[in-house]
């Protein structure tokens, strides 16, 4: 068990994962810093906040693991602003869910006696905030970790065991492939979906009370919050202008082949789609 | 209580219907026919089953209901070869999911004393097959009823009575209207669904292990039969080539925006997405 670990801004990730680490015991105490002085005394009367902190310094003191929760666009600047005030020999992570950016930043401002690594764990939910927060929201999910050349292996085991006691499945990759990953299984069906209703909200109004099962799970995402899904895609822009663009050019080969009632081809790329699907589980 | 319902081509959605009239005591009997020797067999073991018939004609006789179940690019034949021998005042429906071409061949080939409304409840499921029949797969559904002018009236309120009293939100529009209105929420999300899933079999096969939740709801649906959505997309293509043609209009203007940094137009556009969603429940 460790000592203490540090959430900066807890909101639904950074508040599920205080629950799950006191929970299952992983560490003694969990520390708190929200900028939001609403949210640090929101944080003062949930049973698994040991103590919360007005500023990050002091929240980050003597913490052997420091997760950042904040939205990723600040996460650069935060490392840097606390560069000299992360504990020596301590393991700093992150859980944004684009990566170049925030591991060019730690690299840069961080000294050898801090390790960062860049953490994804692929738990959030359309719905934000401290109080959707679940003990279970990392189970079976997915995590990417994504140390570079730089990185020293101990802190990545440290952090690969970690997010794996938390119940999820932990892989690896550099944080640019991350940011390709991400791009092409998370940001572009989220624009997909977010795409989708916008269209339909051109279209009359009545419609949508048939709305089916399909259409429902099919546009879930969409209900994410605009503005923290501006952030995502203003951090990852270049490998979503890339997953854009090939989704968008076999887009147009199946609407030529339904405009040329060339329904061979049609079949054949249902079929593909559905052998990709079967594969997911 | 009814006394004869006849259900052709007990599939999920047939077997389901079977199931749930009886529980819910809507009719006597339930009587079927399926092309296949093996569903024959399998129904014949089945409790819903009152009766399994060889060949259509025996199976409606005298049926106060027909609701026709089979893939939608048969049923146009199916009401054409069965036109006289449906019993004189009884009540025939489908639940395909396009209405045009079916309506179109119930108008042409049924007398008067066969009332036919199309029907489509929005109750179906990735997965195809009688194995999967559920009693409440239409429980809180929507069903759209297709009368045209010429349907007679109590017809139509026989059938909103039916579907409501299996637990469905039942509503009414032109056959034309229908196909646009599923063109539009039902057609366009399954292509986008599958389209992303053929998008990604050309990615590193490695990158699905980090799929979360999000991915998965996003596209189910490209889990159905290719073969069966084939037949649907053929039947109501030009309702679908021009809902992907405007939703091909809106994408476009969304990647136009990230590769300008327009940032603002994107937050916008992923608001609007957002209140159309939350609009849905």
């Amino acid at each position: 068990m460790g000592k203490k670990l540090t959430v900066l801004g807890p909101g639904l990730l950074g508040a599920s994962l205080g629950m799950s680490v006191l929970e299952r015991g992983l560490f003694e105490s969990v520390h708190v810093w929200s900028r939001r002085p609403e949210t640090r005394d929101k944080c003062r009367t949930l049973p698994w906040c040991t103590a919360v902190h007005d500023s990050p310094e002091k929240a980050i003191a003597d913490a052997e693991l420091v997760v950042i929760c904040t939205p990723v666009k600040i996460i650069p600047n935060l490392l840097e602003k606390l560069s000299k005030d992360f504990a020596e020999g301590s393991v700093v992570t992150d859980v944004g869910s684009t990566k170049g950016s925030i591991c060019k930043a730690a690299q840069k401002n961080l000294s050898d006696k801090v390790n960062f690594v860049g953490s994804h764990p692929m738990a959030g939910s359309e719905k934000t905030g401290l109080e959707y927060a679940r003990a279970d929201l990392f189970e079976g999910q997915a995590c990417i970790l994504t140390p570079t050349d730089e990185t020293d292996p101990t802190a990545t085991a440290k952090l690969e065991d970690f997010w794996s006691q938390l119940g999820m499945k932990v892989g690896k990759s550099s944080p640019a492939e991350h940011d390709r990953i991400v791009a092409a299984i998370s940001h572009l069906p989220h624009i997909l979906a977010s795409i989708l209703c916008e269209q339909l909200t051109k279209s009359n109004p009545e419609w949508k009370s048939f709305a089916g099962k399909g259409l429902r799970d099919t546009t879930r995402v969409a209900a994410g919050d605009p503005n923290l899904w501006r952030q995502i895609l203003e951090e990852n822009s270049t490998a979503i202008c890339e997953a854009l663009k090939n989704f968008r050019g076999t887009l147009e080969s199946f609407s030529n082949a339904l405009e040329q009632s060339d329904f061979e081809k049609i079949e054949d790329s249902l079929a593909k789609g559905k052998t990709f699907r079967d594969s997911l589980g």
